[in-house]
């Protein structure tokens, strides 16, 4: 099987995140926070070593401003309704995922307005019309980094100094390129992060994060047992336990810490340069093939390792049954979550076959795939 | 170490969760539900499995209703949250944890009403005092199983049948039984269970689910990516995937289905006949010991394998920190969560130190605890 669907899950992940998971849960299976025995303690060392390893790789200052949450359309949501009340404006784009677009179009029947900034075919935004579209009442401005559908990269440092100067608070989704490329949450005025841990940063599925900068204080979504302020009936206003209610994924933090090490250990330059090269070399391979479109900015400076095609009007699922049927190639087909996108691309009706790359793909992975895809033409021609 | 604080979190897990989960990140490590590659649907359908298990043990007859959470907290926050509107009103026990009573605090602001039914100093409740509260507005009643901190057993099936006469809904909190009580769903009226997957179900830790009756429609809390009416900006209505938005934890939820296989061939009796031994045991035991007082039932039959002590007016974190110390016993000590059980109990300013027992525990691991309570007891004399 070469997996090419890194954008739904990183898969493989690194030998040191499976073999971590299992000692963890072997070795020190106690719940983190709550009681003060040995193992409890191991268990809470363990979950603050991945909130420093977060730490190390967004330049953020502060442990305890990472919530862990159980994937980025958990982080997101709290993110969203924890900060946007009734009256208060939201401008995002036409690109976003269903995971920012579903909660904010939710908002709305809350009082909270949004304003959507439509994006050119290939998913490119003029930051220009971000600016433009600032009112007296806008709280957030809040983009992906990169579209899941496209991989076009999002222009988020000048964003986030739109959003600075204006003092609104910038939101990013950086589903698909945390771990990749570089974010650095200062430099770039990112005041919310929302990041799942199993794409990318190539922790196990059941983990992700928000980071949210110091100062901020966000309504949270759930209460319940915090291991802290025992005695209190309502929710403690501390940081991140006021946000992190119920006992952590133990084991799954912990996966998530043995990936960003393995990113940081690797050099995140050296996984985004891969990255490239293979995006580089499909996209070129692909563009020798008459039938075949290629969405979004076909450059691979211009986007991450995600590449949506169709062949002329084929269906996408039939590409993509034909690609795992018959070469054991896995990719995804349709909508992938994201119907504005679809339509700013025009893809609604017929859906994208999508490619994504992961640091674990090599140039063989990539020819082999492009080779199927030329079979396909040629028997979908033939038909 | 002698692990006593399987009410926080069960440790060890069977060995076939150990391997059910590293076999799941290794060999089909993708993302269930979304693309329609093989490896994709080999996670869908152990998802699926799992759903058939927890079916099988708590006599559900449809698997989509059952809705995979991160911990018993997120499970009773969707419950509670998404029944109660402004102008219900809902009763509760003394005895419930923060993850019950907090959320329902909280609503209190949004104009949902709550009545708290006081319970005993052992944590009894009298279900005629609930009968005797219900109003033309109350929607729900929602009650624990047993106490996390006495380990008294409600009278589920006696409230339930309350409930069903009333036409009132019935939430169950199974944190302290699910996976070794028999909880019949049919038999007990219970139209929302909320049970952690990593306590009594042997799973791992990011693991829970809410069990919703057909029928009944909650408000979701949380909108976004379901792989399913990707064309939607709004939530999707259709079971399990309203409820469950952005990647699931796979790994987790396998681990979870290979906790309830292990359940299901053991034998919940079985399970329950061993930690109400060990119960009764140390129950005696800790009875002949002058100055421990004992809190709860004090009769295996009567609560679940939770044992709250005190030795004397000794401060509860002193007693379990040398029990860890000295003893290599895991214990844990406070208020554990539950603020409004241990003002019922009388241990609001003491806490208490928590002996939790699991499947895994030994009689020897009782007598290790007995014998080392009694040596803290003639040292903390002699001081």
């Amino acid at each position: 099987m070469i997996y090419l669907d890194n954008a739904a899950t990183t898969y493989p992940k690194p030998e040191s995140v499976y073999v971590a998971m299992d000692k963890c849960m072997r070795e020190y299976g106690a719940n983190p926070g709550r009681s003060g025995h040995k193992l409890a303690l191991e268990a809470g060392r363990a979950i603050y070593k991945t909130r420093e390893l977060i730490c190390k790789l967004f330049n953020i200052d502060n442990p305890m401003q990472i919530i862990f949450t159980c994937n980025a359309t958990d982080s997101l949501n709290l993110a969203l309704k924890g900060i946007l009340k009734e009256g208060d404006h939201v401008i995002t784009t036409s690109m976003e995922h269903n995971s920012m677009i579903r909660p904010i179009v939710t908002l709305e029947k809350l009082g909270v307005e949004h304003t959507v900034i439509p994006c050119d075919k290939k998913g490119n935004i003029d930051p220009k019309l971000i600016e433009k579209e600032i009112k007296y009442n806008t709280k957030l401005i809040a983009t992906t980094h990169a579209s899941n559908v496209s991989g076009t990269l999002m222009p988020i440092e000048e964003i986030g100094k739109i959003a600075k100067k204006n003092k609104i608070l910038y939101l990013v989704d950086a589903a698909q390129t945390a771990g990749v490329y570089n974010i650095d949450i200062k430099k770039m005025n990112i005041d919310l992060l929302a990041t799942p841990g199993h794409k990318g940063l190539l922790g196990p599925q059941g983990t992700g994060f928000l980071y949210i900068r110091e100062g901020i204080a966000l309504q949270q979504m759930k209460e319940g047992g915090t291991g802290s302020k025992s005695e209190l009936l309502t929710q403690p206003e501390i940081v991140p336990d006021r946000y992190e209610s119920g006992t952590p994924n133990t084991p799954g933090i912990v996966g998530l810490g043995a990936g960003i090490e393995f990113i940081l250990k690797e050099g995140i330059e050296k996984i985004q340069r891969h990255e490239e090269a293979l995006t580089e070399h499909m996209l070129l391979e692909l563009q020798k093939i008459d039938r075949i479109n290629i969405y979004g900015p076909v450059d691979a400076k211009k986007q991450a390792a995600v590449i949506s095609i169709n062949i002329g009007d084929e269906d996408s699922s039939e590409v993509s049954y034909l690609l795992d049927k018959v070469f054991n190639i896995a990719v995804r087909s349709g909508l992938h979550c994201a119907p504005m996108a679809h339509k700013t691309m025009g893809t609604f009706e017929q859906g994208t076959v999508r490619f994504s790359l992961g640091y674990f793909n090599t140039k063989e992975d990539v020819k082999k795939a492009v080779e199927a895809l030329k079979k396909i033409c040629d028997e979908l021609e033939n038909k």
